[in-house]
């Protein structure tokens, strides 16, 4: 068994899954749950996706092999701090964050030397429902995880948290901290912000009432990232403020060359861009959020 | 049964789709299929969809009690052109396009007095795939169909229209047609225009194969309306060209308040936008895309 106590900090989507997915396949003899919020806790131990709670997170940790930070971004620093002293010997160390310089950071600020036996992960996966309720073995099958391990960080850690990752049912990439930022930038935060200010914009029209009752399917895949958690995803977004505004600037060059060809009457430019943008998506479909072809 | 003889001018997704739809509800006697691809109306008779084609419209008509035109927006003109002088006394006609101005300005331009036997009409319905392969039977289930008569419409003609959308499984409004073309161009036009942006956008970064490769599920459903067709959707988007405009302006400020709260670290008024989103769209989401609250 390749875990035999895990505490997981944080038993949300992201974590209950987890938790979910490493029961079912036989790699953890044991999960402790912790968070701040004791209804959830109990609600997690009730469905059986954590044997046991504890609301302190050093307490949580106790004799841990595996400890997952599974919180928001801007939590990750004050639980860093709290657990240090109560990491095991030898002990590995993993997040979840969507943006990794930031977790990184509060890591080398709050581990100390501990720092080797982190590594900073990103399971690409989720759904725009959160809490424990909404978790589910299957979240990470044939998804990708994508690790962003640090000079310091040691061989075996990584190994461990692959390891982990695989029996969970996901693909593991590795990638430099900064370029993970910039891609998901890109593909993540970015459309994000687009469909909150979609929805924002519609929501204050006079007619908005109408225009929801008669946006057509396509409105309604376009913008379920707009029911995401908006704390999650504005602590998202200013972690990985610099990026995001750069994949801002340059979403504005396209969309003001689009506007000009609406505008002018232009429908050559118009069409060009619209068949690159198809040729493009059709082209990676195969890519497009799970590793295999299957959509 | 409701119709005797039906004549389906462009047999693809939509056009397909109800000929399905209502063969299975037994409310058609005889489908004529009508198209510039022989091998499409061919594949339509193999697939039970039609009964028999013709390749001139003018005799896919003849004797036809409703005739509903499901061509690209551009070639309806062509197509009432074509057909006025072999329209049945008594039949109905009417057509599926996402503006209503423009296919009833056509249609106020070559049909003549036949004018008051046209409805114009607007399933709400589809997805990014097209031609009679992708059409099922189920397409219009629980979805709106707008009707958007126009002052000279005959009252009975309107009847008959909505009975078989209702027959096809659809739900009727009614609506001006300068709100219809207003309401699509917030909720369906502008969206497609971002998510053909978005993509171009992505595809065209050094790191795009990487950029889609590790997008995650949110972003597969969120540029889904970017594989659509280039063609039908620049069609439409200059056919309503003020109305996408005057979205695009508008989503233009919503878009700005968002980058200058990234741009200034305004962590505050970010939050405010996505919560305002998704406080609007879980508000509507039993509203969006069906009919019931299924979704």
């Amino acid at each position: 068994m390749l875990i035999q106590r895990m505490a997981i900090i944080g038993v949300g989507l992201i974590g209950g899954s987890l938790a979910q997915a490493l029961r079912r396949a036989k790699e953890c003899r044991e999960i402790v749950g912790c968070g701040r919020s004791e209804a959830n806790l109990q609600r997690a131990v009730e469905l059986g996706v954590v044997d046991r709670y504890c609301l302190d997170a050093a307490e949580a940790v106790d004799g841990a092999d595996m400890i997952v930070l599974a919180v928001p971004l801007s939590a990750n620093a004050a639980v860093f701090e709290a657990i240090r002293p109560r990491i095991a010997p030898g002990a590995v160390i993993t997040d979840v964050g969507s943006v990794k310089t930031v977790v990184a950071g509060a890591a080398r600020q709050h581990l100390g030397r501990l720092v080797a036996r982190f590594v900073p992960g990103h399971p690409v996966a989720g759904t725009e429902r959160s809490g424990v309720e909404a978790s589910f073995a299957d979240l990470f099958q044939e998804r990708r995880t994508i690790l962003t391990p640090l000079a310091e960080t040691d061989h075996d850690a990584v190994e461990k948290v692959s390891r982990m990752w695989r029996a969970a049912g996901a693909h593991i990439d590795r990638m430099d901290l900064h370029h993970h930022d910039e891609i998901l930038a890109a593909t993540s935060h970015l459309p994000h912000v687009l469909a909150y200010a979609l929805v924002d914009c519609l929501a204050t029209l006079d007619a908005s009432r109408e225009v929801f009752k008669f946006a057509a399917g396509g409105f309604a895949d376009f913008t379920r990232i707009a029911s995401s958690s908006p704390e999650m995803w504005h602590d998202i977004v200013m972690a990985n403020r610099e990026a995001v505004l750069q994949s801002l600037v340059s979403f504005q060059t396209h969309l003001d060359r689009a506007t000009r060809a609406v505008r002018n009457s232009d429908a050559e430019a118009l069409l060009a861009i619209f068949a690159r943008a198809k040729a493009a998506r059709d082209r990676y479909t195969g890519t497009l959020g799970t590793v295999g072809a299957s959509r």
